[in-house]
């Protein structure tokens, strides 16, 4: 039986312990702990890689702590546009929706495009169609209305700025974060997947679209190599074809995934001024986590009895 | 002073000599070669790559004959919705839109996104706010009314089926192919650029974003290597990141932009099921145009005397 294993991720930026209280970061704790274990508990019943990190990312996706889903931030015009992705390294198979409102976990919806559509990314009111016709359920906007978020929007509204979530702490009420969660497994049978959900940035322009939803850029899995799912400035990921970098090393350079993803994180992704990191796992379970900011909401499980939740660098 | 040098596509699939007229075939011929010394002017007067992609990508979308533009194909509900993207090799940056209507050249407002929006990729209503914004032309709805393809998605309508232009050109009125069209080029400078764009599917699903939208499968652009627009069926494309593929072959193996490509086209794309082609040109200005399809209608010319305009495999 192969070691399994899974990570998650709730983002990452400037998140410095002085600006955090002992209750938040308790909060954020339990939050990543509950998410894990989800996650964890699919792999050990023998479940699926690809149905652990739909288990891991639907727990964080309905985690107001966290920018995706229910906690998603608001647009320029008030609204919440949604990003989500997944991949199966076992089929290569992939699907990914964008710009999606109303949609209580769209990670579920890129599901039902992977498996459902012809298609591998659906946006907008074609997206939300697709869901109607897949049933995938629903929230009013008042569910997506956090109080916190919602501070953060009026401090940018009048401004042509838009934020990571929140990278510049002292502008705002809580702590810094880019804002997405992602997840990745190996399973007992040696299969790998990924996904990825997030709100994106707090006053973005409606109808961007960040590296979540693109398969290559925030989301990549691949038996033969690994699962990759990031968190960080969208566009820089989206140049440096960030998730699909570090498969290609393990492919052509024969890197091990720590190797390949200290490399894009730590040297490529800089040159494209790329601020976040990103959780991997490779088919024989071994997970590497990293980020090139202050910190990043993360934790890992795996059979071979290793655990750990963290925000900061140490 | 570097051999400069230009190629274009018009997109590829089953385009068969026995099912084209030869004035058809003479109409191709003559746009294909119009697009291509529109781009190769540029060149020659000592304009960008980057310049040189653009001249030639709003030729293609201004021809009717080619799915882009003017000439796109019409979507299940009967509207035209448009993807490009382009990518400068110089600076690495990169701008893209997806799902935009009325717009007259979509290369042009992908290039605005680039230079004037944080953003790389804006789709749908918020695209064509930004459109306004930066008063990038529009069309009406007839402009993009051609009988040709009212037909094409009239024999589709019913069913939901979608074509890829027409690979199938027994059930349509045309020669069949895949609908996308794109240049890379190299300039005398040796900087190289790539772009793309395309009107979709025939009867496809509105809201649905292919790899002519996205950078890394579409399109990329690399000085250190070369510069990719790709044509096909656009989701293997995106699940395969085929154009960055060639960028990591070559980057990481050291293999020439011929090699790199033959290998993505023949062998990693048809394990996606992955039909289409693509066009490439590295910094030395090397041309490699490669399609695993029945035909690609395609151009090139350089510097160094070389110039080809062709449409099937011979």
């Amino acid at each position: 039986m192969n070691t399994f294993s899974i990570a998650i991720h709730g983002g990452a930026g400037t998140i410095l312990k002085s600006e955090i209280t002992l209750e938040l970061e308790k909060a954020y704790h339990a939050g990543l702990k509950d998410a894990l274990m989800a996650g964890y508990a699919m792999l050990e019943k023998n479940g699926s890689a690809l149905d652990a990190v739909k288990a891991a990312v639907v727990k964080l996706e309905d985690n107001a702590l966290f920018n995706a889903g229910k906690g998603s931030v608001f647009t320029k015009t008030g609204t919440h546009e949604m990003d989500a992705s997944l991949m199966d390294g076992k089929t290569k198979d992939a699907g990914a929706v964008a710009s999606v409102k109303n949609i209580r976990n769209p990670v579920l919806l890129a599901d039902a495009v992977m498996q459902f559509s012809n298609h591998v990314l659906l946006s907008g009111e074609g997206a939300m169609d697709f869901a109607r016709e897949q049933k995938i359920p629903t929230e009013p906007d008042d569910y997506f209305f956090t109080d916190f978020r919602y501070k953060q929007w009026q401090q940018l509204q009048s401004s042509d700025k838009v934020a990571l979530d929140h990278s510049t702490a002292s502008q705002l009420s809580g702590p810094g974060k880019m804002g997405t969660v992602g997840a990745v497994a190996c399973d007992k049978f040696g299969n790998v997947a990924a996904a990825t959900s997030t709100g994106g940035m707090t006053n973005k322009n409606y109808g961007r679209i960040g590296d979540t939803a693109i398969i290559g850029a925030g989301t990549y899995a691949d038996n033969a190599t690994a699962a990759i799912s990031c968190t960080g400035h969208g566009e820089p990921f989206i140049k440096a074809v960030a998730a699909f970098s570090v498969i290609s090393l393990m492919e052509h350079k024969k890197d091990t995934l720590q190797n390949a993803m200290k490399e894009i994180v730590h040297q490529k992704l800089l040159q494209f001024d790329g601020e976040g990191g990103m959780i991997g796992v490779d088919a024989q379970g071994n997970v590497s986590m990293q980020f090139n900011s202050e910190g990043m909401y993360r934790a890992m499980k795996s059979s071979d009895g290793k655990e750990e939740v963290m925000i900061y660098k140490d």
